[in-house]
């Protein structure tokens, strides 16, 4: 509430934490003529994060970022309290990119004591990470819905690192008829191969040398399809070989999937994601990628 | 499909069948500084609904009617089937009442077959009509939704005779940060007493006779309310008696709740929502009345 209707101390951008200030700071954008981008977050911003600020930047729309460590994402077994903050850094990060307005609601500002409303996408859900994480996606759907309905964008920019968030917003926009065009953005990764995500943070120097093993995985499997592989066991089988180096805590999962269903296929003739999920000390990671068979070069 | 981008018969109303020509007529209404208002139907329109378009179009709106019987609120053993249509009769009445647009959807224009998403609102529903109708709510939720999405109203009017849709859609509105204003408005009863519902049709001459009786008992409960009676359960005893000479087929419920919660009340000390649900032959009828303790004439 402190900031209020404030100006940011950053030239040009504002950052508000009232859903009313929201409102009244997009519809002055649009009364001047211009068309709006969303980039939703949960802060701790890196180069992932950047790279759909400056999708949205660059396509010349009145970017807004929302940072909100959303808490029903989040199970009881998840790290909500571990999750990584730096709201200075963030809103230093969004200014120098051309961000106009960061949304930085407070949690009572998102959700009343009795809200009893949630979105729900089945079937998409039943696959991956929502075996082990029950109730996230409904979380996410929610508060997305929430963010697309208080700033009402014209793009909202997702990254294709969260693969099957992306899929699930896809879906719910179309089975919802939301009037907002949803654009994914290309996984960010290291130089050494390890996908840009917040809880990068988390892992210590031995953890982060054994994550780099995810990108390898996925990496032999595409490799191996390109030399013609068509068999969905034997590539995971491979792979959970490759992750058993990192000495995981568990693998919540290695699969190949149909792109659109996320269910698994029987033997890879289209493109595939390879997705994983494995858990290194406390900190869940998950990457993955796209494969054709089809495609030279993948 | 065969509406198309066609102009309705009626002067100065168009109808149409497509969500993409909605939104375009929606869209060129802004642009001439129109704002916009959405009366959703399931047609079959009576004196009810039309006093929702009446106030649209008292509001200076431009008035747009959905005409969509919606598979998903009814369960397998609702009315669907029965559910009474006159799509010619509707659209004369929108055209003579200032209606602009009717937008009436096709099935397949609103559900796609893998449409795998919905809108859920607790505790909301766990009363009244809700456990006798389950998914009903899930399905008004989100076709309502949808429609908002499709049309992007500033205000939708809603009947009170619907309370608990009313109260339930009032609560996602709120909950999902929803750019729509929804207005509430009294019902419409014929003048024996008995409120408008599409449904009274289906009842035959003798089941119309003892649907009076539905009103009769909501009268009974606020005059015993007026002279002082505050315990719901001598009430509910006492409706239950005038219900019985309906000769129903059975009674959903007979329930004195907060019209906020929709909660039962141990003792009436504020206004009350007074709600029953009766099935007189194959017909499912509910009527309600708020009454305030302390207010005078009530």
């Amino acid at each position: 509430m402190s900031l209020g209707r404030a100006r940011g101390a950053m030239c040009g951008m504002e950052h508000v934490s009232e859903i009313k200030a929201v409102r009244e700071r997009v519809a002055a954008a649009r009364r001047s003529g211009r068309r709006i981008g969303l980039v939703p977050t949960m802060g701790y911003l890196h180069a992932g994060h950047m790279s759909l600020v400056e999708a949205s930047v660059a396509d010349g729309l009145y970017t807004v970022v929302s940072i909100f460590v959303n808490p029903t994402q989040f199970g009881p077994n998840d790290d909500l309290d571990r999750y990584p903050r730096d709201t200075e850094g963030d809103l230093k990060k969004c200014a120098d990119a051309g961000v106009e307005l960061v949304f930085l609601p407070a949690g009572d500002e998102m959700y009343r004591p009795d809200a009893s409303t949630s979105v729900q996408v089945r079937k998409l859900t039943d696959t991956l990470c929502g075996p082990a994480r029950p109730g996230h996606f409904d979380g996410v759907a929610t508060v997305v819905t929430k963010l697309f309905n208080i700033v009402q964008p014209d793009r909202a920019y997702f990254g294709q690192k969260d693969f099957q968030q992306l899929a699930v917003i896809r879906r719910m926009v179309r089975d919802l008829d939301m009037p907002v065009e949803v654009v994914g953005c290309p996984i960010v990764r290291q130089p050494d191969g390890l996908a840009m995500s917040s809880r990068n943070v988390l892992l210590n120097g031995d953890e982060h040398g054994r994550a780099l093993r995810l990108h390898e995985a996925l990496c032999h499997a595409r490799d191996r399809i390109g030399v013609g592989e068509r068999d969905p066991v034997t590539l995971t089988t491979e792979m959970l070989d490759i992750l058993a180096a990192a000495e995981p805590r568990g693998i919540d999962y290695v699969s190949i999937v149909d792109p659109e269903t996320l269910q698994p296929v029987l033997r890879i003739e289209r493109a595939v994601l390879i997705a994983l999920a494995v858990r290194l000390g406390p900190t869940r990671l998950i990457d993955n990628m796209v494969v054709d068979p089809h495609a030279a070069g993948t």
